[in-house]
């Protein structure tokens, strides 16, 4: 492989990444190659150190040190309380808001057939094994926390009609949708403010 | 150090890459270590080879496979007219919109007191030899083709101040600034309105 080449393949690699398009991962294969090539093996060596100590937790999908994660591990969390999301950050984002004290359920996606992702890809075997009778869990209540979009409806769907259909005693329900803190009906789009109308409740 | 540890560490060197803050650095360390981790090993490769094959051309400071760059030995490009840029992103651009003929400078950034970089960090040493009688270069325009900011004017106030003021056969200019194209006076800022009216030319 010539130089170039070599260049070209880096940076294709790089706009592999999650926000990352073509111009940003030109920026940064210049910036690592180039610009600051002092900074590029520092790099390559955290990224495999970590990748060498960290995995996915077995039950849960988040990202643990050893078979569990710590969340799982925690005995401060209340187990009965589920909450199913698409993907790590959300995970994160929910904890730095403190808005679940329960355990996840990290899927590694969502249903999009345009895109090839079906069941199959998703984190779905070890959720069945969390359900059933045999699991020490004991679940009460799942919280679906898929996106707002028709992929995140789909997939919740999909795991209703499958999972959840045959554990008619769990209590299963979705986040609220609506205007985001900080704003009113001016600012956002229609398809929110029918959601947010939908999703109106009693005022006490 | 631990596997958390390590991915805090990963994390940190990713946020220092341009174009990304903390959640952006965050999602790719947890795509590359947990949601799709074989494609980190490809990456890692990627990076390492082309870190060995590729290096900053000495004259122009562009990316280069040997010595001198592509552009620097390419005997179609006018090498009388220099285009001084910042960073190698400016070159690609400049190229893939066949703007200039000629051949480039890159500096690797601009002045800026704020963030440390001062001439010295900048690569104006390889240009002041450019310039030099001993140089077989015979540089007769320059184009400064610096960013539209105050760091970028102390710039080309600087490299004029300095190095050009002991050519004065050279002919030395600025790219122009005003609207861009396919907007109009009422899209864009006043700063730039009042750039483009300081610009105006005659029309024929």
């Amino acid at each position: 492989m010539t130089g170039l080449h070599a260049f070209e393949n880096a940076r294709q690699l790089l706009k592999q990444l999650p926000g990352l398009g073509y111009r940003s991962a030109e920026r940064i294969a210049l910036h690592l190659l180039v610009e600051n090539p002092e900074r590029l093996q520092p790099l390559l060596e955290a990224l495999r150190d970590a990748a060498e100590q960290l995995h996915r937790c077995e039950r849960c999908g988040n990202l643990a040190e050893s078979t569990l994660c710590k969340l799982c591990t925690d005995p401060h969390r209340n187990g009965h309380r589920l909450c199913i999301i698409e993907q790590i950050p959300d995970l994160l984002a929910l904890e730095r808001a403190n808005a679940h004290d329960g355990c996840y359920h990290v899927l590694h996606g969502k249903l999009s057939p345009i895109r090839g992702i079906g069941p199959e890809q998703l984190n779905l075997a070890s959720l069945e094994k969390r359900l059933s009778p045999n699991s020490s869990e004991n679940i009460e209540e799942i919280i679906l926390a898929l996106s707002n979009d028709i992929e995140g409806e789909a997939t919740c769907h999909y795991i209703q009609g499958t999972l959840l259909a045959a554990h008619p005693a769990i209590h299963i329900t979705r986040i609220g949708f609506g205007i985001p803190s900080g704003t009113g009906p001016t600012y956002v789009d229609p398809t929110t403010l029918k959601n947010a109308i939908a999703a109106r409740r009693q005022y006490q």
